[in-house]
């Protein structure tokens, strides 16, 4: 018997790696003089890794780690005028609109009406909120959380916090590592609907389908039927 | 009759604005062969003022602000190896040790034995969370808030949460702008402890110190006084 429905945002109910990816080839552009862009995006992706620590996750951090890439990969000879540059992506990603996926609205009103529904997101505090505030969706949920990392400890802690049965919360989203794997860890369970696209960081291995309280989903839409049979 | 007592956290429980004067000042001299220290910080505060609403509060926000500024003022000609120094600034901040201000452990000890104590901060999520965590004082609360902004919508929202009387609230801190006045304004009392600098953003006029709800004490020690006679 599920009692909370939590979501994740980012690639679960609006795209987000997209935007990402995008400006990772206009940045790689903006360097083709110095070095080919595969090379690039692998200095990018190191920087980003190593970074994490220090800045978490999050367009600023990835922004700050855009640069530092550029620096070291064209040995300081960088201009200003083209970090300059990098500093417009991070502004445009920023305010980009936040794109809903197809059917995310009409599954999360459908389920809305029947489950206090929770976002659990991860990422910048300032950024998410403005993510959730342009999505329209914000009202739809009774509890908004924003996490700097989607772990074991983390869940556990909503579950104490909120008094809450993990064998009656029921986790949805496209990240194997922070969404499904640490929720099934806790006794939860989990629906995990991939994205097109999974930055590499995120990568997991998939449970086994027989596996107590895992469901996949190839799209949002087929969300509110798999939970009537929950019941 | 005072029921919670929460704290603002940087430069009420541990020094932060300091840290960030001494990288500004590391950031004028960075820059002194280009334009004077006084042009350096007018033209880093304009910046940061108007990318508030792109970037939020916090050190990532502030170090994109230094990086733009820089190339600003250089018209472009900052080399990559100075702009290197700013991230290295950054990473030097984020890993700064916590240094609790004098009396604030104390303080915060003597009032969690007889009060709920909530911690509310504004600003990087991440950032704020591994302070708390350097700084060994979260134990101490039983919440802990972390808001992008300290503005009258966010205490009401915290009130309406926690299903709690405004009037049974006092709020400790060192900005009028953040933590006193939007306190206040929902009938809620404040303490006003004053840290030996204030960042020009967050200076408003002081309430007159007959005003209902309102307390300055000049140091963080005086406090478990203040709040006794409250009672």
């Amino acid at each position: 018997m599920i009692e909370v429905i939590a979501f994740d945002a980012d690639d679960t109910l609006w795209h987000n790696e997209t935007l990402y990816s995008e400006n990772q080839e206009k940045f790689q552009r903006l360097l083709l003089g110095y070095r080919d862009a595969q090379w690039i995006a692998k200095k990018l992706y190191e920087t980003e890794i190593a970074n994490l620590k220090h800045f978490g996750y999050g367009v600023k951090g990835f922004t700050l780690s855009m640069i530092e890439t550029a620096i070291e990969l064209t040995e300081g000879r960088i201009q200003g005028v083209e970090i300059q540059e990098i500093l417009n992506f991070a502004k445009e990603m920023l305010a980009a609109p936040v794109e809903v996926l197809d059917g995310a609205r009409e599954a999360v009103e459908a389920l809305a009406q029947r489950y206090p529904l929770t976002l659990i997101t991860k990422g910048d505090l300032f950024d998410q909120e403005t993510k959730i505030a342009r999505s329209r969706l914000g009202h739809l949920f009774s509890h908004i959380e924003i996490w700097s990392e989607k772990d074991q400890e983390s869940y556990r802690a909503l579950f104490a916090k909120h008094k809450l049965d993990p064998a009656r919360f029921l986790m949805v989203g496209n990240s194997l590592k922070s969404d499904v794997l640490p929720v099934l860890a806790c006794g939860g369970a989990a629906v995990y609907i991939p994205y097109k696209t999974t930055w590499a960081h995120e990568r997991e291995s998939e449970p086994q389908l027989w596996e107590q309280g895992y469901y996949r989903l190839e799209h949002i839409g087929q969300l509110p039927e798999l939970v009537k049979g929950l019941k």
